[in-house]
């Protein structure tokens, strides 16, 4: 096996094949420091009101980022379990959405609900300009050179499953490869397991750097060849929180003339995305993790490569002609879009992208480098505490995935549950990257544009309460 | 070719072969008596404001259908193109939302929106329970066994899509035969054509009778034999309005062997649905043509066939063990639910489903005949225009597509908007239907459980109006 990495082929996809991977489990050691546990007694009795104030510290030219925000998300004012203030700190399972968003649904299902594109009636029509008016606002997101280069699809996970469907089994053979990463969420593994099966592919997988957790990118290198025919990699990691060198990893891929697809489902929401200059073929994404509603994701791919590409589910709007004995198919993006489409959701998709690029893309990734890395910091003081991936400056996303020695992901994120705070526990789509690292699951912190320093802390001191009385 | 009718082999699927149908195109004459044309000038200058009053004949036994129940529906109090008040005649395109739905996707939205399953946190409990409690609502709705039986999709062509690639693929050979009819929806021909292109199957065709144009019979069951393995057809039509006999259908589907969808996405709205008594293994349905959101459908499926069934598409959620080499698969429904899913979207269906069965599904079917034997009659009555498929007392919507002589479709559509009227115009996604009959497009008037007698007088008062005008 050259490049090194983990090579399956298609028709021993369906066996148990033992594999071992070239890197060991990293437990990197964050005992930093012991840090206060002031808070263990409010697991017993509820904590004084927590004023949840931004950090003044950094964010004099900044607009409207955190606390600033807070207004525009109702959902976020709550108490739950009785007197707990809410504290939102799974952004990366699903973001909140704000007011914006949700009139821009009310406004479509209370005003002009309609079915699109076959009507000609008053309703239609507006719907119909609506809906089409949010693929350019998605186009304008990603900085796409037309709104035909957006395709609506129903999540993230359905946009990667029309490339490996749609490209993969069309355009694979025998002998051929794709190259994935053991980083990559099931969504951008599952799809091409199948394809590798149905085609007779074989599947590769790049490993980690063992140091920073990183898409090995030597490896990466060693792997490719003519044989390489897709390299389908996630821009940001939804567990490491590590960002992809997409400029050497795009690069690299047009020199043995393959593919590129990005998940970009973690990278839209955080940072700003130019598809002109990205040297992707195509970046998958979905819709709710960026003040979206659910039921809408979108698959952006280079026009050429989109009218290159069959149908892979029919009915209509995506056809041209249909008669018994054969079809014909309408051009991209509607050829990819069966079916009435997620209306409501195209439309609250498209406020979602008005909403995050009013705030500036730059400026969101620059207020959350600043709390994801006050985050990790206060996490790293924590006793007995490892945070797999990168270092804050090498991330994507403010996002931390970890575990403390001796205590299960799930008992972390029950007792911060008890206290009002919303962590995620478990493997998070994840499972090969979790066994790649030794482990079966983590507890993941993923904030977003309206959390805060204070949060981080309230977060921070109400986790070592807990592992006080845990441990 | 035994049995009549049309067969069209997979290899064949891609070739332009001439068709010739057993029918002619059955110009039936509807031109009954020639109405009064009084409202001619209305296109000149406005109507005077019109009131929207219930018929009061045979209403007393009835229960909050019509009239009573359109303060529930926003949407239907508003003037378009300036003065004229909306007359919503496009529910079989799509329906309209009652406060109850729009009210439950704004408490998820704003009150409990988080990612579902595999969350500990108390939103994403919250949103776990309602969104299995919605699976609960709609499998009641259909009266299924278990709410397992019930597989959330994107909408109803992703449903029959499901079936199609992976029941299809997986069971279809070569010789074997797959029978739907020249009424389908596009969206139970195209995945047909796909799957018969990829499997080497066959695809026939049963016609339609040609005296009231329902599925013929006759040529059905001599289309039958042990080649046939699935047989897929349309519940109610979406063009026609005709009501399948599934006793009969089931009973002879089964005779063979063969498996049996039925496309209820026109059924479900207007009839109510017994899945343990209706014989098929499978029905599929879209939740916005039932009061519900865009963006969700759902299938039900046999438990014994969903087990016996492989993914096809690929992601989180419908894993059960993802490793680099292979993947272990979870049980149905998630099985067939990659990624996250429409959560607010189920949420809102099943709250229309809770809608519905609280009018009683009954109620609703018995409102309807009425409303649209009304429509049928009144538009019978109009000179030069034709009525497709079935009588009244034979449908299972109360839709009436129609066409009126020396008139172009669209243009009554649109002198029709002009006056607040919302009728469709096209080829409703049934061209081969269509070309069956012998026509490019009709227009299509279908109403629903909030409107009324007046509302048709009123229609077809506009229509002799336009047709005056027009001709």
């Amino acid at each position: 096996m050259d490049g090194g990495g983990i090579a399956i082929s298609g028709r021993q996809l369906s066996t148990h094949a033992k594999l071992v991977l070239p890197l060991q489990h990293p437990q990197r050691s964050l005992h930093a420091q012991r840090g206060h546990d002031t808070r263990r007694q409010a697991l017993a009795s509820p904590p004084e009101a927590e004023p949840l104030v931004a950090s003044t510290s950094g964010q004099d030219n900044r607009r409207a980022v955190g606390e600033e925000i807070r207004s525009d998300f109702p959902i976020l004012h709550q108490m739950v379990h009785g007197d707990k203030q809410l504290i939102y700190f799974d952004n990366g399972a699903t973001s909140q959405k704000p007011k914006q968003v949700l009139e821009a649904l009310r406004a479509y299902n209370e005003g002009y609900n309609a079915n699109v594109h076959r009507g000609v009636h008053y309703l239609a029509a507006k719907a119909t300009s609506a809906f089409e008016e949010a693929r350019e606002k998605i186009a304008r997101l990603v900085n796409a050179r037309s709104s035909r280069e957006i395709v609506f699809t129903s999540n993230g996970t359905a946009a990667l499953n029309l490339v490996a469907h749609s490209w993969g089994r069309s355009n694979l053979r025998p002998g051929d490869e794709v190259i994935v990463s053991v980083a990559e969420h099931h969504s951008n593994i599952v799809p091409w397991q199948m394809t590798c099966q149905a085609t007779g592919a074989t599947l590769r997988v790049v490993p980690l750097t063992k140091d920073t957790q990183e898409v090995d990118m030597q490896a990466f290198k060693d792997m490719l060849s003519e044989k390489t025919k897709i390299v389908a990699l996630v821009y940001v990691s939804n567990m490491l929180g590590s960002v992809l060198d997409t400029d050497y990893i795009a690069e690299e891929t047009r020199k043995v003339g393959a593919k590129l697809l990005l998940d970009c489902s973690q990278a839209v929401p955080n940072m700003p995305l130019d598809v002109q200059s990205l040297g992707a073929d195509w970046i998958a994404a979905t819709g709710h993790k960026f003040c979206g509603p659910t039921g809408i994701g979108f698959l952006w791919g280079r026009s050429e490569v989109l009218e290159q590409m069959p149908p892979y589910l029919g009915g209509g709007e995506m056809i041209e002609h249909v008669y018994l004995d054969h079809s014909t198919y309408a051009p991209p993006p509607s050829r990819f879009e069966p079916g009435t489409p997620p209306i409501a959701e195209a439309i609250g998709m498209g406020a979602a992208a008005d909403y995050i690029s009013d705030l500036g893309l730059e400026n969101i990734h620059s207020y959350e480098q600043e709390m994801g890395g006050y985050l990790y910091e206060k996490l790293s003081a924590v006793p007995g505490l490892t945070i797999y991936g990168p270092p804050p400056e090498k991330r994507g996303s403010p996002l931390c995935s970890f575990n403390v020695e001796g205590v299960h992901a799930t008992d972390l994120s029950t007792f911060l549950d008890f206290e009002g705070i919303a962590v995620r526990s478990g493997h998070h789509c994840t499972q090969p990257l979790h066994h790649h690292l030794g482990i079966n699951a983590s507890a993941r912190a993923s904030p977003y544009i309206y959390n805060t320093k204070g949060e981080v802390d309230t977060f921070v001191d109400e986790l070592r309460s807990v592992l006080k009385f845990l441990k």
